[in-house]
């Protein structure tokens, strides 16, 4: 019963459990976004902030790709920034997040207000309850906030960069500052992601994007207790929890240590090395390089099966890129690799 | 004798070599550059790119560092791209490389010449032997070029990018065009790297700065084999041959193969875990986080003594960072590293 939508199965709640489903379950990181021409259509006429905090525009996104390909699941439109927003954190998309006033200091951490979704993101759960409401049946919803230290990189450099230097320092130069930020980060995403749950996300997603820039020893001191905080809040809701972490080979055997359900990984990682790893009271998910998107399709073909082949047979893999969909990628490709998923997998 | 500069012994050289030395090696990835005010002071009256072409001020600004610190190596001021520019790739300095002309066809790879080190860049050649007879007894120079898959993002994006998408589509694309740019600039890095040892480089460097953006499938497929083409051109030198390899962690079974002396990697990967993955035969440089540098003084102690734990006390470390040092470092905190690791190592 758990597995199932609306009186469905779904291959995608089934695999996130490790139990077997109907076909290999499939989805795109960022499936609703800018390769899409309608939704390129839609943001030539209103821009990204609007469209996250109009629920009927983020429905409308969320729901565009799954008109389009057979996917297992739908994703909520939104932008892991969104919360901090509803926290008091002023700051633009352009289309990047960009933090007006950059944290650095103790006193800007404890001025920092704790999240209620309910009064301070109420859209983000209007959105939730719309889309379930148009949803297929049988497709669930993942909700989703970012990793306490990912948010965190955002909110010390001020905008993004390749190194997040200014971040990376901050963990150096101030531990304790630090520490106190990502603990307010994580009940902030646990309050943020339980509300989502109850609006009606099937799933909980966390993005831990820049995680991959730490060498295991500040990954094990700082980001990982974080994660643990905000996943420990969420266990009494029943709902599959994702952690995905982006360039995180070396941080694996401690990702292991986690109590979540899904581990998503990017391209780099072998599959069957990530399942050896995480062991196997974890499912897996991923990892296409998206940059195979725009391989010929009979070399596509082999990409996918090379992926399939990683992930091997037993229970418990989620097909996904490595890493979010590229704007330029042809959506005849991602059809192609959709259908082949769920031929061959 | 190998392992001697000048008939004085250098520890660099040693371990290089695995060889017992006096102390343990240490030098700092870009150790003459913008964090120095010295530097500063001179970038204010020339250009980048003139730095690099005017053999007189890239043997001074190689020399800098040496003056503050009693590094164990110097490295060639240059830049990657210079050898490339001597082939006719019309290019700037914005500082980062931006080529006018991504290369992107067949006709544009067949069209690329071969490299003459002596016709086509002979002020690098110059800048080795000024730097040579300006150089400290027992201080060795290195010599360097960029891996070539790593020109190849360059050469294909036409500007740094975050993800280099446009040179990993390429590989996905053109698979058999991305495989004649590579084998050209394997060829051209080897005729380079040779010159600079003939003028009298002392070891020589090649930075695979990007490959970590490739699954080990396509590493294997595309960046391994031209690495070691130019590797074994290089052999029949006998000079010690370093390949550093940032956010490669899974990519280090490939490059075990490899016929290299050293091998370099950023502070993602534990020194044990690196050196029981190349196996006894190689020697293992790096790899404090860069962000290190910004920590308190008690605190970089700490730092340093724990990647000198993870090397051990067996022969084969050179001590450096896991990747560049970055501008806003403070030139005091980087004395204090190099003291310690003489002390402690």
């Amino acid at each position: 019963m758990a597995a199932t939508v609306s009186g469905q199965e779904s291959a995608f709640l089934a695999a996130c459990r490790r139990e077997p489903g109907a076909h290999r379950p499939v989805w795109i990181m960022r499936q609703a976004g800018r390769y899409l021409p309608e939704y390129r259509a839609l943001r030539a006429k209103v821009d990204f902030e609007a469209l996250t905090r109009t629920p009927e525009l983020a429905a409308e996104v969320t729901l565009q790709p799954l008109r389009r390909f057979p996917l297992d699941a739908a994703i909520l439109f939104s932008d892991i920034m969104t919360p901090l927003q509803g926290m008091g954190i002023e700051l633009s998309f352009e289309p990047a997040p960009v933090v007006r006033e950059p944290i650095r200091t103790l006193a800007q951490v404890e001025a920092l207000p704790a999240l209620a979704a309910a009064r301070d993101v109420p859209f983000v759960l209007e959105s939730i309850r719309l889309v379930r409401a148009g949803l297929p049946r049988g497709v669930p919803l993942i909700g989703f906030a970012g990793a306490p230290f990912t948010l965190l990189c955002y909110l010390v450099c001020g905008r993004p960069s390749k190194e997040f230097g200014a971040a990376r320092a901050f963990l150096y130069s101030q531990p304790d500052t630090a520490q106190r930020l990502l603990g307010c980060l994580a009940d902030a995403m646990a309050e943020y992601l339980a509300a989502q749950a109850t609006a009606g996300a099937q799933a909980l997603m966390l993005f831990e994007s820049w995680a991959g820039l730490l060498a295991p020893r500040e990954y094990a001191q700082f980001a990982l207790p974080a994660v643990r905080r905000t996943a420990a809040a969420l266990r009494r809701l029943g709902v599959p929890l994702i952690y995905y972490v982006n360039q995180g080979a070396t941080l694996l055997p401690a990702v292991a240590q986690l109590d979540v359900d899904v581990v998503g990984v990017d391209w780099r990682s072998p599959l069957s090395q990530v399942r050896r790893i995480v062991g196997p009271d974890k499912a897996v998910q991923g990892n296409l390089d998206p940059a195979a998107l725009f391989a010929p399709p009979g070399d596509l073909r082999r990409h996918v099966a090379a992926v399939l082949e990683e992930a091997g047979s037993a229970p418990g893999h989620i097909f996904n890129l490595g890493h979010g969909i590229w704007p330029d990628t042809d959506p005849d490709a991602v059809a192609r690799l959709v259908d082949q998923v769920h031929e061959r997998g």
